[in-house]
């Protein structure tokens, strides 16, 4: 069983689909990198139930990205919002150095406050 | 059973979580309007097979906006490009009218070409 970076991403977006045993079992697993023994250990499960248990989370995980597309999306609005920042920079600069425009200035604020809660959503 | 108009809200989102059958008898029931009788003549289906169907679908529905919220996140992301979006004709008035710079302009159409695209995603 190869670990992969990839299921923490997974994990992030699709974690609450699983039980609450699932998850701990993986997160054990994938971002606390403990192996299977010691997730035995921890969790009183056998080594075989750990390794199942992983298994079948991990498919839960890759069809619910396969289904619902949502890492995709996250990276296709992470590109294009940083595209926006990168021309809201662009219009602050000359506006400072040319226009001193204080409407221009108001709004280029509200806009950054809009890209940064963007950001938490995303 | 009353009809829901926001299952077919959740329908657009989570459908794809749905077994083909599941969708197809929620999709006839909310988006075509047809009665429990009519689907079940369409299905093969007996008419408390149905019933029982979209009951367990709307589960899976509210279940998945419980848990993943993308409808809710969706609706934020929305109000914040909107919020964009009105900034964005507040400073292009202004250098239309003002200071009629190119690339304040140029960087406009870049942004307002983003937010065509993020409208697409989300």
């Amino acid at each position: 069983m190869a670990k992969n970076l990839e299921i923490s991403t997974l994990l992030d977006y699709y974690g609450m689909l699983l039980t609450d045993k699932q998850r701990e079992t993986v997160e054990y697993y994938y971002d606390d990198d403990l192996s299977l023994g010691e997730i035995a250990e921890n969790t009183g499960i056998s080594r075989q139930g750990v390794r199942d248990s992983i298994k079948r989370s991990e498919t839960i995980l890759l069809e619910a990205e396969e289904k619902l597309g949502l890492i995709k999306k996250s990276g296709m609005l992470k590109e294009s919002l940083a595209e926006i920042r990168k021309n809201i920079d662009t219009i602050d600069e000359k506006n400072m150095k040319v226009y001193r425009s204080d409407i221009i200035n108001e709004s280029i604020k509200s806009i950054l406050n809009e890209l940064k809660k963007l950001d938490e959503i995303i």
